[in-house]
């Protein structure tokens, strides 16, 4: 399985620090504080972590405006999604999407519905309603990745309603929630149906800067978090990512500037990429691009950025992607400048 | 799945600290300098952790002494007894034992063999060979959990054999292998064979009283090493942990001290703890003692050394315990103390 974020992989192909691009993080870094409070816990190390997460689920829940009860928690976002996973019978999946939905599918030997996009922008509602029966689970990135593009919210409320309807479940993974531009909150969305047929999944692996602290929640009706409670690990959020997320969610402050800052930088480099003429820039709502290389591969870009300490995601990887797109992320002004410089170099020289 | 170590549901039934003999963890607390190793790895939180985890597994394997490429990693020893667990066709177990053997062949939908301890010392190898089948996984730990008993090296040899000569694979918890005196080491012992039907999981939790990092490592052949990386989780030992891994192994005054400490702790414990005439303690070579209650049961005791701010571990969720029985960990003199005096005034009330 291929992710983003391997640095070390590529770090004897350049003299000097490699700027990673591969993997979705925010520029901002980690939220005031948190380090003199993961000092504290240190302490704490020598006991376990709340088997039940009591005071965890209750940040959560208040971040995420819903009930204790409905509160799913994991290492990383990618281990609630497997144990939604494990719990289907088939799995409907959307390509290109992130590489882990179909691969943990492919582990736990269920059956993969596989349906193209129709657009960069919308999955294809008709193909998803078409076959679908009761035990299936539909697994759809929101926004999705590595398009960057959130569901519409009539979408949205359609495919909710086939799934309902046949019996199926609905699987969001929003991880890169906060970084789009605010429209539609699906905890929100699907509060009063009680979040009957729906799980929705988060991370503060990308938005908070977190990735190395492993902390994915979730939030779905009590009966499906009972049935995940049972089948998942005990204890797989550690002492010290237990703390950071007790910390990290009351600090309005840091969400705030972290929006307005990924909006302006999204906004900024999506008009200068779109000026580059040996690429095409997918729009994107979220804090990442996806590339069509019209002149070139993955392979050639790759070692050519990595030449000047550049880390991009090449994309074959992703099902119904080929070798001429790659992703980046968007970081600070003055990386985000190093990316359109040399995709200006690149413009002139080849 | 009953597990000790949950205070927080007990804390409202004591006015003061509780102190925790349901789990078994280092009482010297955390190796020094470890703090100031964690501070320093924050920073590194806003970047995954290895997803190859190469300086981990070469610490690991300095350890253990064994090579890189014998390594597997998982958050906590749970994760990597679920992954061996996953890849059986049958689970045999020998009760009572750790409850997560039986409960992980569950959730995979494994058929489980449950083959009873002959003695408190000795699980039935006659049994446990008696029908044994090429892809039958043999669970034992070492110590076992609660028995806190080590297999006798010519017993481990003779299940080898028998699972060896079946195609079987055997898999040894050894996650309390640092707390019990030196006889042999499995890790040696197995490496002429190249670990080619055995699995070793230890763990960074118990003995460098690191239970809240999630951090357990184990030594097979790379062809099992492989298959569980394919199957396991990406990154699920955080970045603190990752640090903490490449800090602790080194401690070598650390370990001789903790050692020789549980030892002197055992032998008095142990001696003091005979003496007690309505309970019967277990010979124990761990960092705990499984007790039999001979005029009350677990209820009753943990009520009243709850009173006396004491949480011990009730042990009728075992398979093959009844309400008879309650484990100890063996922790510092004063708490030690503390338990014997207990168990003294309840021979002489009650």
């Amino acid at each position: 399985m291929k992710h983003g974020g391997d640095l070390l992989t590529y770090k004897d192909k350049y003299e000097g620090d490699l700027v990673d691009f591969s993997s979705n993080i925010n520029p901002l870094g980690l939220p005031d504080g948190l380090k003199e409070e993961l000092m504290e816990a240190v302490d704490d190390l020598k006991s376990y972590p709340d088997i039940k997460y009591r005071s965890l689920k209750k940040a959560v829940s208040s971040y995420l405006n819903c009930h204790s009860d409905n509160v799913v928690l994991g290492n990383g976002a990618v281990e609630i999604i497997d144990n939604f996973i494990s719990l289907a019978e088939r799995v409907i999946i959307s390509t290109p999407s992130f590489g882990e939905y179909k691969y943990r599918a492919l582990i736990h030997g269920k059956e993969i519905i596989d349906i193209p996009y129709i657009s960069h922008e919308s999955p294809d509602i008709g193909l998803i309603g078409r076959d679908l029966q009761a035990g299936d689970m539909v697994v759809l990135g929101n926004p999705n990745n590595p398009s960057g593009m959130r569901l519409k919210q009539g979408d949205l409320i359609s495919i909710y309603q086939l799934v309902k309807k046949a019996g199926a479940y609905l699987l969001l993974d929003e991880a890169f929630f906060e970084f789009c531009p605010e429209d539609y909150d699906s905890i929100d969305l699907f509060k009063d149906d009680g979040y009957s047929s729906v799980g929705i999944i988060r991370a503060a692996t990308k938005f908070f800067a977190l990735p190395g602290i492993r902390l994915g929640y979730g939030c779905a009706c009590p009966l499906t978090v009972g049935k995940i409670e049972n089948i998942k690990l005990p204890w797989s959020v550690n002492t010290l990512a237990e703390k950071a997320g007790t910390f990290v969610f009351k600090d309005e402050d840091y969400i705030k500037k972290s929006k307005a800052y990924i909006e302006k930088e999204r906004t900024y480099l999506l008009s200068e990429l779109k000026k580059i003429k040996s690429i095409e820039a997918f729009n994107s709502q979220a804090n990442f691009v996806l590339i069509r290389l019209l002149s070139s591969n993955e392979d050639e870009i790759f070692k050519y950025f990595l030449s000047h300490g550049l880390v991009l995601r090449k994309c074959s990887s992703f099902d119904g992607l080929d070798d001429s797109f790659i992703r980046i992320a968007i970081k600070d002004r003055k990386n985000n400048n190093r990316i359109i410089d040399l995709f200006k170099k690149w413009d002139k020289e080849f």
